[in-house]
């Protein structure tokens, strides 16, 4: 037995959206039923819908930034009621055993997460996304939306919140710090807004300065274009933390000159090509090249908490279940600000 | 007025030394005459000899691995006496007023630290090594040896021993972990000897398993040729940290591949060409990989306290001054066992 429920479907890769239905399973014990209202487009969805990432899986149902309400439980959920406001981010399970599961890192899980789409449930159940009216997930991989954040803002938070949130929380060691954000997209803008409330004293580093009015209303006290030689010039040695925010190939020397000795510059964006790296950058200063991806579930509820606290949520951009085309090419153009969050209610299935 | 003492002295970069002496200043009121009973010879001796790292000062007196004996203080030393055993190691001097200096990294001084050869004072005066029977040093960077460490096993703890104990000091955060050692020359074979001291269960990665004896002798429980690619798949996923001691090309991501989530490659040695690496090897797990240079004053200085504690000294030959030319060949060709010291008393100048 299943439900269906109305979504922004694509067939292949590369094709166009369209608007129809699919099914999603009946409640087991520990799950909830969700009515997805805003369901945010991260460019990981662009990569994927367009097979940029390997083969992936079609039809494919992206979306893993979705915000709902509650509007049935399982038997055996006691954390959430019905009309609680929830989110669901990048996985929707685990194994719950291994040694990542069980220190809360479930997106490095040993058998692997469960990806909210482009992927099956241990099951073999296929994984649909948020681009949907409803959607059903276990309690362990929901997470409470508090009050203060209203939903369209709230959904972006599950992706580009998180995955911001996670590298500022671990290497932002005090309040004071110097921290840049490289690229002020989805992901930038809210690592300034973020880092901001951290305490941090926080420089945008982009390529102009064409949204510099925006990042310093987020919070950021400084901005400047990577385009322009002095910044490279000015800037030697004065940052605690750079999160680079941008998928392209970068001078990785020239970042780790403008970190104070044992800075860290931590990377979210996922660059095609391997980048260089000349290790007298590292060792002069004791520095860190690091990585970061997501986050866990209760890392992921802290940062909801957090940007509540804070008053924080994701500068949006509402659109119909009709504009998702056109959204993708525009955040691939870098035109969106400065998230998209799709309005699941204007989904009509055509079929 | 200055004192004369013997010395091995280079005249050119790629020259044969020779026995000689040279002239070392009076004392300064903060000052330590020391004679200089040992000299260990570091591989960072023979590229600045051998003009491999941008240009040199010749003549050049080498040696930054230095243990002997007080002999005389200036009037407001109160830290030593003579008699006292003490050690030199990559640095004599730094501004003691930047915020690097003030926080005991010296070695990251914002002047620039005067370093122990192969450079000038802040006033002027050519800066001579330790490859000689004295040397006049600031008691502020002067060390103490423990009892306990013979004065020709301490010398190379003064780089080799810092250069190895930083990294691991910081990044094992825990006794138990697991930790790879990448190399058993001068410094992998410290690496493994603090790194077991430490607590952790060392496994060393090596082009081959030569030296499988003695690297267990040291407190290793594992050790595995990086030629077979049955290490590689074989250790995936396991370290906690991995120590790179070679200054070789890396396969950098297939060494990444090794960390657990959350794992740190931290690398000491300085490859010439710039290394290649993958974002999504930092990305998939959190990892990092890090530079690390020497040490400051404090850390140095712990740093022997630790070794005492523990009963760990470099492994040594002692060699003679005529020694010198063949011992460079040596080392380079990977054929020391595993740090030459030169006792220094066999120098007889010949001019």
């Amino acid at each position: 037995m299943t439900t269906t429920t109305p979504a922004i479907i694509v067939d292949e890769a590369k094709g166009a959206f369209r608007q129809g239905t699919i099914e999603r399973r009946d409640l087991r014990p520990d799950d909830v039923r969700i009515a997805v209202k805003y369901a945010g487009i991260c460019h990981s969805d662009i990569h994927q819908a367009r097979e940029e990432w390997g083969e992936a899986r079609f039809p494919m149902v992206p979306g893993h930034e979705i915000a709902g309400v509650v509007t049935e439980v399982g038997a055996d959920v006691t954390r959430f009621s019905v009309g609680d406001h929830v989110g669901v981010g990048c996985m929707v399970d685990s194994c719950g055993e291994c040694e990542m599961c069980r220190a809360d890192h479930e997106n490095f899980c040993e058998k692997g997460m469960v990806v909210t789409y482009n992927g099956v449930n241990y099951d073999g159940e296929e994984a649909f996304g948020g681009y949907s009216q409803e959607i059903v997930v276990s309690d362990r991989f929901t997470l409470r939306i508090p009050d203060g954040i209203s939903l369209d803002e709230a959904a972006p938070l599950l992706c580009a919140g998180i995955t911001t949130y996670t590298p500022l929380q671990r290497w932002v060691t005090e309040p004071g710090q110097k921290v840049a954000v490289v690229g002020m997209g989805g992901l930038g803008h809210m690592g300034v807004k973020i880092a901001a409330a951290m305490g941090a004293e926080v420089t945008v580093l982009s390529r102009t300065t064409s949204k510099e009015e925006d990042g310093k209303a987020y919070g950021a006290v400084d901005y400047r274009a990577t385009s322009d030689d002095a910044t490279w010039e000015d800037l030697k040695g004065t940052f605690d933390v750079i999160l680079c925010t941008i998928s392209a190939d970068l001078p990785v020397d020239s970042y780790l000159g403008l970190l104070k000795p044992f800075g860290t510059f931590v990377n979210v964006g996922l660059p095609e090509n391997t980048q260089s790296v000349h290790f007298g950058s590292l060792i002069t200063g004791d520095k860190t090249l690091a990585g970061s991806n997501i986050g866990g579930i209760k890392g992921t509820q802290e940062m909801l908490d957090f940007c509540a606290e804070h008053g924080i949520g994701a500068t949006v951009e509402v659109i119909g279940a009709d504009e998702v085309d056109r959204a993708y090419d525009d955040v691939v153009d870098s035109k969106v600000r400065y998230r998209y969050v799709i309005d699941t209610s204007t989904i009509t299935p055509q079929d």
